[in-house]
C-alpha cells in the first residue's frame, strides 16, 4: 500500500439503538480529529439511507465537549436505519464515496452492517479505489461472531437485571405468576442476564427460557406449576425469540408483520407475554397472572448503563480509527477477553466477512440441562460486563409468637 | 384523652408497590423506637391478610442500619395485599388488635387503606377501646385527596420521564409511530409526567392522553396523522385508563378480568397498546408502528427514584408516629405545598374519611384545551417532585454542502 492515504472520512450508525452506541461514534470522531490524513469527518444521517441521499453532517466542527455529552446519550445520534442495500444501491454508494473523496468509512452496527461494509469494500477493491472500510460492533443481542461480547450488551443486561430485581420485589409484595418478555431474537444472552437479579435464595427469575432451546408449552406449564406450588409465586423470563420444536417462533402464532430483512416483528408488541399469561391462567387456574414486555426501554433507557460497556464502546470506535490510519484496509473490531483472573479485554481487527455472514447463539455451557435456567459459567461470564447492581435490602423478619 | 397511651404498635403496607414505600416504613419504625410508650413494634405481613392470620414480625429488633437499607429498596418489605376487609373481618381484626394490645396502628397505602383504617378506628371507638389509627399515604397514581402530591408519585414520574426520554431518542433513530402506555387508572398525573422528557423542540411525547378526557378514536388518529406528516414520526403517551365518551375504559374492549375491588385489570398486559398500534396501522397506513406498555417497572425499578420523593416518603412515616405519640387519635398524613417560590412542603394530619372515600383527578388547569397535552402549570407543578433528569446531548449537525 505504501504511503499515507489522504482523504475524507464517513461514519454512520445502523440497526437497533443501544445505550452506548454514541460512545463508539465519539471514540471514532475524537480519534480521527488527531490524524491529519483524515481531512474532513462526515457523518451520514440514518446510515445507508443518508449515504444514498447524501445527507451528511460535518463532525469535525463538533466540539469535543459536545461529542462527550452525546457519547453519554442513548440511541443513534446520527439516526439509524434498518436497510440492507441492494447491489444497485451499493454501486450508487460507491460512486458517492468517490464523489466525496471518502477514503475512510466506519459503520457502527450489527452483522448486517458488517456485511454492508464488506460489500462496499469488495466493490472498491474491484474498482481499484483505495478505500478503508471498517465495522464497529454494537448489539444488545450480543450475537456477533468473533467477539467475547459486544458493546451495548452490558448496559442492556444491566437494565434487564435491574428491571427483574424490581419485578421480583413486586412479585414478592403481591404474589402471583409473572411473565417478563426480554429482547433477543436468536440469542438468549439478554434473557440470561436476568439471572443477575437474584440475591436472596428465593429471588426470581425462577425460570428462564432461551431461543436456543425448544419451548415446549406442556413442559413450561409443568415448570411453572412446580415453582408456584413451592413458593406461592413464580417469576418467569422468556426471550421474545423462543421457538417451538420445529424452530418456529412462538410469537408467529399471533404476529404477522415482517421487517425489511424478512424477520417477524417481535418487539413493540405485548402479544407474546399476553399469550403466555393466557395459557397459564387457563391451564393452571392460577389467580394473579400478569405479563410485561420490557420493549424498547432495554436499549434506550438513559442513565442506566454499565461503566465497562460504556468504556469499551468508546474504545472500539477509537481502535477502528487507529487501525484505519495504520496499514489496515478493512476489518471489524472484535472484543476479546484475556484469560486473566481479573476481567480485562483487548481489541482485535478481524476480517469483515467473519462477522458479516452469521450470528452466534449462547454456548451450551451457559444453559442448564433442563433448558430453563443459566449455569454458573454464564454468571461468571456476565457479571464483569454488567458491573455493580443496586443494593437490595430485606427486613430480617424476626417472627412474633402467636398469642392465645 | 389525658395521660400517655401505652401499648404495642402495628404497621402494614397495602396496594400496589412504589419505589419509596419502604422509606415510610423505615421512617415510622425508626421514629417509634424513640418513644417508650410504644412497647413492641410489629409488622403485619401482606397487610390485612397478615393481620387476619396473625402473621407478625418484630420490627423493634430490626437494626436501624438494615431499616435504612430496606428504605432504599423498592416495593413492600412487609408484603402487600389487594383486599378490603368485610365487616366481619373488621370485627375479627379488632379482636386481634385487642389480643395483641395494639394501641398504635399505621397503614401505608392508597385511599382503600385509608378506608380500612377509618373502619377500624370507628369500631374501636364504638367499643371504647383506645386505639390510635393512622394512614400513611402512598400511590404512584397521585390521586389521594387532601394532598398536593403523594409519596411514590415523584419517583414513578421520574421513571416514566426517563423512559420516554430514551424512547424519544429511539424514535428519532428509527422514525415511526410509537405508542407508550402508562399506568394510572383514573388520574392522568403519571402519563402527564412523560411531558418532562422534552428537552429539544421536536422531542416527544408529541401527544398525551388522559383518563380525565374522553378518548375519541377519530380525533386521536387525526392528531397522530398531523404530527406524523410534520415530523415524520410521532411518539404518543396514553394512560392505561383512557375512556370513551360514555366513560367506558378503552381497555375493556378486550380485557375481561376484574380485581378484588371490581376494577378491570389494566396493567400486566400489552393489549391496549397493541390495540392502538393496530388501529393506527390500519387507518393511517403508516409503516413502522410500535407499542410498549411500561408495566410494573414504573413502580418497582430499583435505583431510579426522586430524591425529594424518597425524603418525603420517609418523613410522612415519621410524622404519622409523631402525631400518634402526641394527642392525635386518628388521621391521614397529607403533603401540603407551601406557597413559596422555592419548593417546600409541610405535613398535616387530616381526618381519615376525607382521604378514604374518593380519589382525585388531574385539575383541568393541567390539561390543554385539546385534551392531548399538559399545560405549563403542570410542568411547574411536577418538576420539583421529579428533580434532576439525565442530560441528553445532540450533535450540532453542521450540514455538508452536496457535491455535484
Amino acid at each position: 500500500m505504501g504511503g499515507v492515504l489522504k482523504g475524507n472520512m464517513l461514519i454512520a450508525q445502523s440497526g437497533g439503538p443501544t445505550v452506548v452506541i454514541n460512545q463508539s461514534l465519539a471514540g471514532a470522531v475524537i480519534e480521527a480529529k488527531k490524524h491529519p490524513q483524515i481531512e474532513n469527518i462526515y457523518g451520514a444521517l440514518h446510515g445507508i439511507k443518508g449515504i444514498l441521499e447524501e445527507e451528511f453532517v460535518d463532525l469535525k466542527k463538533e466540539p469535543v465537549n459536545n461529542l462527550k455529552k452525546v457519547a453519554q446519550t442513548p440511541c443513534c445520534a446520527l439516526g439509524s436505519v434498518r436497510k440492507k442495500p441492494t447491489e444497485e444501491e451499493c454501486e450508487k454508494i460507491f460512486k458517492i464515496m468517490q464523489k466525496y473523496n471518502i477514503r475512510y468509512f466506519f459503520y457502527i452496527g450489527g452483522n448486517d452492517s458488517a456485511e454492508t461494509a464488506y460489500i462496499l469494500h469488495q466493490n472498491a477493491k474491484k474498482a481499484g479505489y483505495e478505500f478503508k472500510c471498517f465495522h464497529i460492533p454494537k448489539t444488545i443481542d450480543n450475537d456477533l461472531k468473533e467477539n467475547d461480547h459486544t458493546p451495548g450488551y452490558g448496559s442492556a443486561a444491566k437494565f434487564v437485571a435491574m428491571a427483574v430485581m424490581g419485578d421480583n420485589l413486586d412479585n414478592l409484595s403481591l404474589p402471583g405468576i409473572k411473565v417478563d418478555v426480554i429482547m433477543g431474537r436468536h440469542a438468549g444472552f439478554l434473557v440470561a442476564a436476568t439471572s443477575l437479579a437474584r440475591i436472596y435464595k428465593d429471588d426470581g427469575p425462577h425460570l428462564i427460557y432461551f431461543p436456543e432451546r425448544p419451548f415446549i408449552i406442556d413442559k413450561f406449564l409443568q415448570d411453572v406449576e412446580e415453582i408456584y406450588k413451592k413458593l406461592g409465586r413464580c417469576l418467569i423470563c422468556v426471550s421474545e425469540g423462543i421457538c417451538d420444536e420445529k424452530g418456529n417462533p412462538i410469537a408467529t402464532k399471533f404476529i404477522r408483520e415482517v421487517d425489511a430483512f424478512g424477520n417477524v416483528q417481535l418487539s413493540g408488541t405485548g402479544a407474546l407475554g399476553d399469550f403466555l399469561a393466557g395459557i397459564i391462567k387457563k391451564e393452571l387456574k392460577a389467580g394473579r397472572v400478569r405479563a410485561d414486555t420490557f420493549g424498547y426501554l432495554q436499549r434506550s433507557f438513559p442513565g442506566v448503563y454499565s461503566e465497562v460497556d460504556a468504556k469499551e464502546a468508546y474504545e472500539v470506535g477509537e481502535f477502528a480509527v487507529k487501525c484505519a490510519v495504520g496499514k489496515d484496509m478493512e476489518g471489524s473490531v472484535a472484543i476479546k477477553r484475556k484469560e486473566t483472573k481479573k476481567y480485562s479485554v483487548y481489541y482485535q481487527l478481524v476480517p469483515l466477512e467473519k462477522v458479516a455472514k452469521e450470528t452466534r447463539s449462547m454456548p451450551s455451557k451457559f444453559i442448564n440441562r433442563e433448558g430453563n435456567d443459566v449455569t454458573k459459567a454464564f454468571l461468571d461470564y456476565a457479571r464483569p460486563l454488567v458491573g455493580k447492581l443496586p443494593e437490595i435490602g430485606r427486613i430480617k423478619g424476626y417472627p412474633v409468637r402467636k398469642r392465645k
